[in-house]
C-alpha cells in the first residue's frame, strides 16, 4: 500500500497525560480563540499594543476601533469548540506519534482551521509572506475573509483540511474514505449538530460496517453538539442522552459523553476530564486494532464522542443584555458593532483579554514557544500530514495494455460483435486493480449491474454489516475488499473523493439519471479543484474522480421515465473553465470505452464523467482508431461518411453518445442508399467542441470548419438534451446550420426502440429529417414512407410485445460478413438490469 | 384546514379481527400475486385456460409459451411482501373506517400498486378499456411495462400514489408532509431496505420531532426487510433485531418485528399473526392521538413494524437448482427464459396455479366477490382516497392584494430605497398565511436568514424535538405550527412535494447553491407532473412547488467559492417543454417580487424557482408595472432607456436577475453620460425568451426583436451562467449579436464588488464591454479609463476593508431627489446572515 505510516502508530501510553502538556494544550486554546477573534474582527493592531502607529495618520495610538475591521464577516459560533478539540488531538498525536488527520464537518470554524497551522507552523511554510511578526500577525487577521484575502472555511487554502465544510452532510463520507487502505491513520471527524440533521450524514454513521479495522484505519466521529444551527434548535441536541446513546448504539458505535461550559469548572478540569477521556476512546481504538491484527473478524463497536459545549463558548455571556454564549446570537459575529460604537468595542477588548494574549505572543508578535512545545513535529503536523495533501503521495497507475481487451473490429470489419462496453471497461478496470492495491470501485449495489463485475476475479465486496449462513448469497463479500456498495450515492461520491483526496484511485458507477443526487457534491469537489488549480501551488495534483454512468437514459427502457434523465452534463458544464476541472466522455463503443479508461485512470485534478453504455452494441472502431480520435475529441469516420469530402456532401452527420451513434449510422446507411451524401463525424470528448473562446482546450474553429463546413446542413444526434449543443457551439462556424436531437424528457417502461421513436432519435426520424435539411420538396415521399414505417414499427412492438425487426437485426453493412459471434445489434437482455 | 376527514378516525376495535376477514385478506393475497406474476410475464391467455383461442392463428390451445411475453420486464422481489401490506391495509382501513393512504418506497413493486387498485375497483374507474372480464385482464396484464402500456413503478398513472419510488429516499418525508395538518389521516409508508441506506431516508426518521399528533396524522414506518439490494446485502437487514431496536428507539420509535415466510408457517397463522399486531401498533397510534387530543404536549414514541420476509416471496424456492426465494436472484425476473424453454414455462405455470387462480376469478375472469368483500368502499379506498389526488381537494388560495406590501417607487423615483426583497416577499407570505390554514413554510433553518421572519406574526415553527429551560433562545417555537425547519433540503422539498400532492400550499427556501441537493428529488417531481400534464386527467392540478432562492449567488461574498452556484436554474430548463411544468423568476426587486409572489402561489402543476435577493436594494418599478412586465415575461424600461426607440440606439442593454440589474443600469448610467445610447430590457420570467419553436408560451420573433433589435449589440448581464442565455436564445433573431455577461465561477469571501469584478459583472466591466460593442476603437480611451478604475477600485477595498464609495453609493438618478429612507444600494449588512 502506498499511504505514508508515520511512526508507529496505535499505541497505549504508559502514564497520564502530563499537566505540562495540559498546560500547553489550554494556551494553544486560548491562542487559537485569539487568533479566532482577530481573525473575525481586526484589521491591525494584532496585540492590543497601546502604543500603535496608525499606519494611515502615522500617529500612535492605543487599541481602539480604527483597528476593527469594516465589514465583520465570519462565524463564530463552533470555533472555540473546534479549538478546543484541535489543542486536544494535536496533544494525543504528539503523545502517540499518531498518524491523524482532522476533519471539520462545520465549516464555519474556518478561523479554527487557520489558526492551528498558523500554531503549527504549516501556514508560514506554505505562506512566507505571514512574518512571524507583528507585521505577519496583522496580515494574517486582516487577511481573512477580505478582498483578495482567503475564504472563511476549512478550504483548501488552510493546510490539513481534506474537507471544506462548506456545504454540509459529508464529514463521516470522507473520513471514512480516507481511512480505506490506510491502517495506521486515524481520521477525527467532527460533526456539527447541524450537519447531523443531513441525509447524507444521517446515513454516513453506518460506514462503519463497510471498513475492516485491520487493514483500513479508524474513524472517530466527534459529535459537536451546541444546540442551535442559525438560529435554531438541532434535533440530535434536543433529544435526550438516553435516546442518543441508543441512537448510537444501534448504530454500532460507543458513545461517550462529554459535557463542558455550562458552569464554572476550571479550564484545567475541563482538559483534565477530556484528555482521559480521549485517553480512554483511544485505548478501546488500540484495543480495536489489536484484536483485528491478531484475526478477529468480528465487527467491533467503535468508540465516539458526544461533546456538547455552548455555542460561542468563551466568548461575553450576555451583549446588551441578552444572552449571547450558548445562544444561536454567538452563530456568527456576535460583535456587530464593534467598529461602530464604542460599547461594542469595549466589549470586543474585553473578551479578547480574556484570552491573555501577553502569555501567548511574544512584545515582537511571534507564538511563545511555550504555546506550542507540546505539539507534534514534522508530518505529524495536522497541516503537514501528507494524507491531507493527498497528491504528495500519490502514485501513478500501473496500467496495463489496453489491447488486450479489444474487441477485434479490424478483421471483423467496422460495426462487429454485440459487445457490452461497460463489461470491457470492466474487465481493464478489473486489470488496473490487479496490478494496482490503491485502486477502489464504489456503487450504489451496481457493480455487478454496471458491468464492473471482473473486479471480482481479483478481489471482493468490503463488507462487515453480517453474513448470513446461506454463504451462496454472500459468497462475493468479505471482510476486506476493494470494492463497497451502499445504495447511497452520496456515500460512493464521497468514499471516492476521499479516496483520491488522499491520494489513491478509484471509479464509482451510477444511474445516470441518479447522480443528480449527488450534483451539488460533485459540484463541491469541482469547487475545491478549481481553488487548487487557480491558487494553491502546494497542493500537489489528485487523481481524476471518475463516474461511470453505464445505465443511461437510452436503455432506461425497462425502468421507465423516472430513471430517463441525461442532465448531469449541463451540471458539468457549468464548471468547464479555465481550470479544466470536468471532462465529459461519450464513448461509442467498447473500444472507444477502453481508450477512455486510459485516459481517465492517469488523469488528475478533474471529475470525468463517462456515459458508456451496458447493453450489447456493435463495436466500430479499433483502438488505435479509438485513440486517435480521443486525442482530438473528434473524428471523421471516413469508412462510414457516404460522401469522399465535405465538398461533395449534401449534409454533416454527427453523433455523440454510443446509442446516437448507432441510429445515426444507420440513418446514414438508408439516406446512401437513396444517393444523399454525407460526411460522418463522432465526437466523445464534448467540451472540445465548445467555443473556442470560452475553452483553451478546444479545437480551434478552422479545425470545427473542417469537421462542420461553412455551410453545410449538420445533424447532430446527441445522447442528452439538445439544448447542451447549441449552448456549446453558439459562436462556432456554421452553428446555425446544426439541428440536434437530444432526449426530449419523453419515455416510460417500453420497448429500445420506442424509447428512441418517442423522442425522435430512431434511425427513420433522422433519416426523414436529414432529407428535410437537404430538400424537403424534393423528398418529400421519401420522408413519408419513413415516418409511416416508425409507426408501422411501433404498432408491431404494440402487438408483438417486442421491436420490429427491421430496428434489431440491422448492422452496419461493413461488418454484416462476419457472421460469427454476430448478435442483433440492440438485442434487449431483460433480467440483468436492476 | 381542508382536508378530507373520511368516517371517524382513530377508533379501536371492540373484538378481534375476524377470521373471515383474514381469509379475505389470504385471498386478496394471491390473486394480487397472482395479478402481479401475470403483469410480468404474461401476454394472453391471463386465465390459464386449455381452451384458449389463440389471437393470431385462431386455434384453440393450451396455455403455453406463446402466452408469455417476449420481453420479460419488471421486479418481482418486493413484491409478494408489499402485496401482503396493501391486504392488511385494506383490512384495517375496512374494520376502522380509517382515512389512510399508502406509500410504496420500494418503487418497484408497481405490479402490487395497480393489482391494489385493480382489486378495490378503481382502476377500472379511471380506466374503463380495462373491462371487467377475461379480456380487460389480458389488457391489463399486457400493458405492464409495454410500449403504449403503462409503467412499472407506483407511477402517477396508479391511482392511490404520492410516491414513485422510482428514485430511492423520500418515503418518509412524502409521508410526513402528507400527514401535517391532516390529522385524520394515517400514512403507511413502506420503506424498502435499500431505500434504507440511502442519506435522505436516513434522516427522515427523525421527522417525528416536527409533527404534532393533536393537529397532525400519524404517519406508520414499515420497514421491509427482504436481506437484498439488486445483489448485495443491507445493512439495515444484516445486523442484529438488538442493534436495529436501539436504532429505533434511539430515534423515538417503538419497533415491533414481525417475520415470516421462512418456515412452513400456514398462511392462516401468519395472517392472524401480522392482524393481532396491526390491532396492537394501531390501538397505540390510537392512544397517542387520544393523548394528544386530552392535551398532552410530550412526544409520544410512535410505534413503527419491521417486516422480514423472504425476497421474491412465495416464488420457486429454486429455480436451475439455486436458491430463488429469499435470495437477491428473485429481485427481477426469476425465470427468464420462460418465454424460450419449456423448462422454464413450466416452473412458471406451477408458481402462478399456486396461487389457485380458480378460486379467485370467475371463469368470465372477473374477481370473485369473496375476494374483495372485506375491502373499503367509497373514497375511503386506497386508489379512491382524495388525499392521494389532492387536486381534488385543492382550495385556491385566498390571496392579499400585494399592492399592501408595496415600495411606493411611484411617489419616490424608481430606483428608490434600500429594500429587502424577499423580506417583502415574506412579509406578503405571512398575510397569506394568515388569510389561509393549509400553507406552510419550510426551510433548513433559513426562514429568519432567508428574510421570511414575519411568519412568525401568524404562526410558529413547529418542532416536538425538546425546549430549553430558558425561553429566550425557543420563544419561536411550538408544538403546533406551520413553519417546519431542518438541516436538510432533501427534508424541505420532500415535505412540500407532499404537502401539495395532497392538495395543500406552501413555499420553502434554500441557498441557492445548495439547492442543487435536491437536484435529484426536482427532477422527479417535474417527471411526475408531466406525466400528469401529458396523460393523466383524473389527476386534480397541484399547486406549485415555490423555491425562494434569497441567498443566491452575487451575496455570498460572506460565505464564500462552496456557496456560490447559480446553476440550478440549468436543471430546470431541462425540463422546460410542452408540458410547462417548471418556471424561473428573476425579480429585479421588491415589487417584482410581489408580482411573482402573487403569480407562483396561483399556478399549478409546477415548479417555480424564485431567485430573489434578500440584501437591502433599490427598488425599481411599481406593482402595477412590474404585474405588466410579469404578464410579458419582460419589459422595456422606458423610463431608463437612454435612447427613445431601437433605431436610436447604439446598443440594447439587457439584464435578468436584481444584481445584474442594478449594475446594468448604473453602467447604463455611466453610457448616458458619454453620449451612448441604449433601450434598456428587463427579463423577469426566463422562458420567455426561450426558442419560440422550443416553448410554445415564449414570445413571438417579431416580438422578441422589438425587444433585442434585428442587428443592434445586445450586452445581456445574466444572474447565472452565460451559457443559459446561449442555450435559450440560439434561434432567436439577432442570437449572434448577443454578449453574455454571467457568473464565471469566480469568487470566494470577499465584498459585494470585488464579486461582481471578478466575473466582470461590475457596472465598469459592463459599460467598458458596451462600448467594445458600439465602437471599440472609438472609444479605447474612455474603455481603458473604466478598466482601470476598476482596478483602483479593488485595490481600494483591499486597502480599506470595504467597497469603494462609487460603487456603493451610487444611486439612480430618479431616485436621487428622494432623500429620505435613502441608504447606500449595495449596504452591505454583515451579520445577520448565515
Amino acid at each position: 500500500m502506498t499511504q505514508p505510516v508515520i511512526g508507529t502508530p496505535w499505541k497505549k501510553l504508559d502514564a497520564p497525560v502530563s499537566s505540562e502538556e495540559l498546560e500547553g494544550v489550554e494556551k494553544y486554546w486560548r491562542c487559537a480563540n485569539y487568533l479566532s477573534v482577530g481573525q473575525i474582527y481586526l484589521r491591525s493592531n494584532p496585540l492590543m499594543r497601546k502604543d500603535f502607529v496608525d499606519e494611515k495618520t502615522g500617529e500612535v495610538r492605543d487599541f481602539g476601533r480604527p483597528d476593527v475591521k469594516h465589514r465583520l464577516v465570519g462565524h463564530w459560533g463552533t470555533t472555540p469548540g473546534v479549538n478546543f478539540l484541535f489543542g486536544h488531538v494535536n496533544r494525543l498525536i504528539a503523545d502517540h506519534q499518531q498518524n491523524a488527520i482532522f476533519l471539520m464537518g462545520p465549516g464555519h470554524g474556518g478561523p479554527a482551521g487557520t489558526a492551528q497551522s498558523l500554531l503549527d507552523g504549516t501556514y508560514r511554510e506554505i505562506r512566507p509572506d505571514i512574518t512571524n511578526d507583528e507585521a505577519g500577525l496583522q496580515k494574517f487577521f486582516r487577511q481573512f475573509s477580505y478582498p483578495g484575502g482567503i475564504p472563511s472555511h476549512f478550504a483548501p487554502e488552510t493546510p490539513g483540511s481534506i474537507h471544506e465544510g462548506g456545504e454540509l452532510g459529508y464529514t463521516l463520507s470522507h473520513a471514512y474514505g480516507a481511512v480505506m487502505d490506510n491502517p495506521s491513520l486515524l481520521a477525527v471527524a467532527v460533526v456539527g449538530d447541524g450537519e447531523s440533521e443531513t441525509g447524507p450524514l444521517a446515513t454516513s454513521w453506518q460506514s462503519n460496517k463497510l471498513v475492516n479495522p485491520k487493514t483500513d484505519g479508524i474513524v472517530l466521529p466527534i459529535l459537536h453538539l451546541n444546540g442551535y444551527k442559525i438560529a435554531n434548535p438541532t434535533i440530535l441536541a434536543r433529544i435526550s442522552d438516553e435516546e442518543l446513546t441508543k441512537f448510537f448504539e444501534g448504530m454500532g458505535y460507543e458513545p461517550h459523553f462529554f459535557v463542558a461550559g455550562f458552569d464554572n469548572e476550571p479550564h484545567s478540569s475541563i482538559h483534565r476530564r477530556f484528555a482521559d477521556l480521549f485517553e480512554e476512546v483511544f485505548n478501546k481504538i488500540c484495543d480495536i486494532k489489536a484484536r483485528a491484527e491478531a484475526g478477529d473478524e468480528t465487527r467491533p463497536v467503535y468508540p465516539m464522542i458526544v461533546f456538547r459545549t455552548p455555542k460561542g463558548w468563551t466568548c461575553p455571556k450576555h451583549i446588551d443584555g441578552k444572552k449571547t454564549e450558548g445562544s444561536w446570537r454567538a452563530h456568527q459575529v456576535p460583535l456587530a458593532s464593534a467598529k461602530d460604537t464604542h460599547e461594542h468595542f469595549r466589549v470586543l477588548r474585553s473578551w479578547l483579554r480574556s484570552y491573555k494574549p501577553e502569555e501567548l505572543f511574544t512584545p515582537e508578535g511571534q507564538i511563545r514557544p511555550e504555546v506550542t512545545s507540546f505539539m507534534p513535529a514534522g508530518d505529524l503536523r495536522i497541516g503537514a500530514n501528507p494524507n491531507a495533501n493527498g497528491g504528495k503521495v500519490r502514485h501513478e497507475l500501473t496500467l496495463p495494455d489496453i489491447h488486450a481487451h479489444e474487441v477485434p473490429v479490424a478483421e471483423k470489419g467496422h460495426g462487429w460483435g454485440a459487445t457490452e462496453a461497460a463489461r470491457v471497461f470492466g474487465a481493464y478496470t478489473a486489470d488496473v486493480m490487479e496490478l494496482n492495491d490503491d485502486f477502489r470501485i464504489f456503487g450504489p449495489d451496481e457493480t455487478a449491474s454496471n458491468r464492473l463485475q471482473d473486479a471480482y476475479k481479483v478481489t471482493r465486496k468490503q463488507w462487515d454489516g453480517g453474513y448470513y449462513a446461506d454463504a451462496d448469497n454472500d459468497e462475493l463479500l468479505a471482510p476486506t475488499g476493494r470494492v463497497v456498495e451502499q445504495l447511497s450515492e452520496h456515500q460512493c461520491e464521497g468514499f471516492l473523493e476521499a479516496y483520491t483526496l488522499t491520494g489513491r484511485h478509484g471509479v464509482w458507477s451510477s444511474y445516470e439519471s441518479f447522480v443528480h443526487i449527488v450534483d451539488s457534491m460533485v459540484n463541491q469537489h469541482c469547487k475545491w479543484l478549481e481553488a487548487c488549480v487557480r491558487e494553491i501551488p502546494w497542493r500537489a495534483p489528485i487523481s481524476g474522480l471518475n463516474i461511470l454512468l453505464s445505465s443511461h437514459v437510452w436503455r432506461q427502457d425497462h425502468n421507465g421515465f423516472s430513471h430517463q434523465d441525461p442532465g448531469f452534463v449541463d451540471l458539468l458544464l457549468n464548471k468547464a473553465n479555465d481550470t479544466h476541472v470536468v471532462n465529459a466522455y461519450y464513448p461509442c463503443d467498447a473500444n472507444m470505452a477502453l481508450a477512455v479508461a486510459e485516459r481517465a485512470y492517469t488523469s488528475t485534478n478533474c471529475v470525468n464523467a463517462i456515459f458508456c453504455g451496458k447493453q450489447p452494441a456493435p463495436t466500430f472502431i479499433t483502438v488505435d482508431e479509438a485513440r486517435a480520435e480521443l486525442e482530438e475529441g473528434l473524428a471523421e469516420w471516413k469508412w462510414a461518411s457516404s460522401a469522399s469530402s465535405l465538398d461533395e456532401a449534401d449534409l454533416v452527420i454527427a453523433s455523440c453518445g454510443d446509442v446516437p451513434t448507432l441510429e445515426a449510422l444507420a440513418a446514414l446507411d438508408m439516406l446512401k442508399k437513396i444517393g444523399v451524401k454525407a460526411t460522418f463525424v463522432n465526437v466523445v470528448d464534448l467540451l472540445k467542441i465548445k467555443s473556442v473562446a470560452e475553452n483553451n482546450q478546444a479545437i480551434s474553429n478552422e479545425r470545427f470548419a473542417e469537421f462542420f463546413g461553412a455551410n453545410k446542413p449538420v445533424l447532430f444526434c446527441f445522447h442528452a438534451y439538445a439544448g447542451t449543443i447549441h449552448r456549446l457551439i453558439w459562436d462556432r462556424p456554421n452553428h446555425d446550420n446544426f439541428r440536434v436531437h437530444g432526449y426530449e424528457e419523453k419515455g416510460s417502461t417500453t420497448t429500445p426502440f420506442d424509447m428512441l421513436r418517442l423522442n425522435n432519435m430512431d434511425r427513420w426520424a433522422l433519416a426523414a429529417d436529414a432529407l428535410r435539411m437537404v430538400d424537403a420538396q424534393r423528398w418529400a415521399a421519401q420522408i413519408e414512407e419513413w415516418e409511416n414505417f416508425r409507426q408501422e414499427a411501433f404498432q408491431f412492438a404494440v402487438d408483438e410485445g417486442y421491436d420490429h425487426p427491421a430496428f434489431t437485426s440491422w448492422v452496419w453493412p461493413d461488418a454484416a460478413a462476419a457472421s460469427e459471434g454476430q448478435l442483433s445489434a440492440t438485442q434487449m437482455t431483460a433480467g440483468d438490469n436492476e
